[in-house]
């Protein structure tokens, strides 16, 4: 039987828990929605006040040159390649991670001209499946986005699978790929490895370089802390940087944007994978709370997020019995940062918890999920929301009507 | 002669003169790059920190629902909406101009499948050329960008092109194409018309609807003040919005986004046109921007353009005689809201001004370019910045060794 006791007893012994200081965190509340909307971190305000009225009210456009506007994806790209494994040069920030996928396919299609397949699960989060789908569409010529099952991936790459796209971390199971492993599966069979880092990076360590891996994508606003809608990333293994001229090619992206020529010529290296405009004011903020980021040890992190995520399904189990059924592995190695359970009446269950200040997240069709991102998040508030949840369930919260109406984001 | 006591009158009676006092303009210097990128209305730094702070910061999560972020691209749309002629839903605020311009590219060319041809001109701004051209290399199929002079494109409209894609204001000379008349005749040849509202939206009326366009982009951090990169925006005539399921077919476009299903369907109407993850913070900003652009009337807005590049014109060739020479139309009606000369060191030219605290721009490769914002610049600017030219271009300030180094962003 474990208790609040021992709870207490494992942040009193947290290297990370001073850090959780870093992070605005509303009196009350346990926040176990990170891996949809990383905490603010305190040094955003500040930072993102200084763009908006220092760097863009009072510099206005010499802020390009003065601030470093035009480098800042570079710059967040490079300081974003040390938390997944990759080298400077090799990421940027930019765009939305689904903008990204769109642009990475694009060039591993063009990287395997006789292959005609995009390999992906039926589980990977949807807006990658849809940007690959709306990808075959346009260039027809029989290519095909092909989903199976996450048990028949392996069995599924043949010789016409020009790419595998894949998550990392299972959005709603919160289930791990064994990241080398599967791109070596894939590379064996003649395909390229794309991997979607977005529950990832920030939560755990990962070695893109190490991996092999051809390219990747990622999430500026879940365990990185960015803001909301903030900018994703991408990175480009060294070797496909130059193989190919992505058809996002904006201005940015240009060999000298401001040469102003009509003809495009891709700048080298991975900046060629920028397109438009960055918004600067929403990259700052991610900036900013890159700073914490990078203080923390990776492998403390992780450490840290196994333990807490282990002693979470503990203490559901022991407070909730069966009333919930476990989704993610119970294997700790094989999950992300995230639990989840799953409830018939999932959707009212949370709505009732959030209501008792729990936050965690619904994802259809009945699965609670609850992330833990280990810089904020203490073995108090895991078992604060498993007592919450304990109580929902056996107060039969979740029934009153309230809490069925549906709203605009579930 | 014209005079300083001139300028003064003209600003004293000038009923658009109220709006300066709502944006940030640093003492002593006069600001004539807001096409480049606007000035900060005062209203912003307070908006913004709301966001991040109590949105973002206490809110969490909840603040997709609470704070409205999930309808933020609409309801700025809708805004915009206002500033073109367009109607509710027909306008969304996303991604940058770039990734538009590649979006409603695809559903042009997807609405004339027997014909090849994106015609546009040499001189449109270079990023829709690299995603037209990005386009057509991916699609293949013998789909090309033909690029003509400004004086050629109606006559180049044929039965092979599919669609004209022009920015309706030059960004380098000021020239305004007749909107209405060349959409005539780009569907007179049985082509769509694309529009890029970049130097038009917000510094002068144009009706969409009326002019019977099938599509337009345009910029949210020129004329509408969004910010460093603020997003872009996007029309869609409502007759072409369910027509085709654009290629970038992210998440947000879905129909049902929340209900994760692996397929994708588009969303109803113009939403089909979003893609990721919206930059919450960096739309904030535009969003507040927009409060004070919705406030003037339009037709005062265009008027007061046109007096004050006339009023510029004027001051610059009698005090600097033919040391430039006006690349701009010199009439009113022809241009948009910037005047342009051309000088064989204009880069020089730029940055000895810009030390003298008069901000232009240079475009390469010899034009001075200054943009007058009708919202915040006087007439008494227009006049202070004529002779702070004449004083460079007299004095030979512009030959000395510190305005030749070539920075970043030129």
């Amino acid at each position: 039987m474990i208790t609040r006791k021992e709870a207490e007893r494992l942040d009193a012994s947290d290297p990370l828990a001073p850090l959780r200081d870093r992070f605005v965190l509303p009196d009350g509340l346990v926040y176990l929605d990170g891996n949809s909307l990383g905490a603010m971190p305190k040094a955003v305000p500040a930072r993102v006040a200084g763009a908006v009225s220092r760097e863009w009210g009072e510099g206005l456009v010499r802020s390009w040159n003065d601030a470093g506007w035009i480098d800042l994806p570079r710059r967040v790209g490079d300081r974003i390649a040390r938390l997944v494994g990759a080298g400077p040069g090799e990421v940027v920030c930019t765009d939305s991670t689904s903008v990204n996928v769109f642009k990475v396919l694009s060039a591993a299609l063009a990287l395997r001209p006789g292959r005609s397949t995009i390999l992906s699960e039926e589980g990977n989060f949807p807006t990658d499946l849809y940007m690959a789908e709306g990808l075959a569409r346009l260039v027809g010529d029989g290519r095909r986005l092909r989903l199976v099952p996450k048990g028949e991936i392996l069995s599924a790459l043949d010789g016409d699978t020009a790419v595998l796209l894949l998550t990392h971390v299972d959005y709603r199971t919160g289930e791990r790929h064994d990241l080398p492993a599967v791109t070596r599966a894939a590379h064996a069979a003649g395909a390229l490895a794309i991997w979607d880092l977005a529950h990832t990076a920030g939560a755990m360590p990962v070695d893109l370089t190490a991996s092999g891996a051809d390219f990747a994508v990622g999430c500026g606003y879940k365990y990185l802390c960015g803001g909301p809608g903030a900018p994703a990333f991408l990175w480009v293994a060294p070797r496909n940087q130059e193989t190919f001229v992505q058809p996002l090619s904006g201005w940015l992206g240009h060999a000298e944007p401001f040469a102003f020529e009509p003809g495009y010529r891709p700048a080298a290296g991975v900046s060629r994978f920028l397109c438009g405009t960055p918004p600067i004011l929403s990259m700052t903020a991610l900036d900013a709370a890159l700073d914490v980021l990078l203080e923390a040890d990776l492998a403390l992190v992780r450490g840290k997020s196994e333990r807490l995520t282990s002693f979470f399904v503990e203490a559901v189990e022991q407070l909730c019995g069966d009333a919930v059924r476990l989704v993610s592995p119970r294997e700790p190695s094989r999950r992300g940062s995230q639990v989840s359970f799953s409830h018939p009446d999932g959707y009212a269950v949370m709505r009732a918890l959030v209501a008792r200040g729990v936050v965690g997240d619904f994802r259809a069709p009945d699965v609670l999920r609850f992330g833990f991102a280990p810089l904020y998040v203490r073995f108090v508030d895991a078992w604060d929301a498993a007592g919450a949840l304990a109580e929902v369930l056996s107060s039969h919260a979740h029934e009153r009507p309230e809490f069925r109406l549906r709203s605009a984001v579930t």
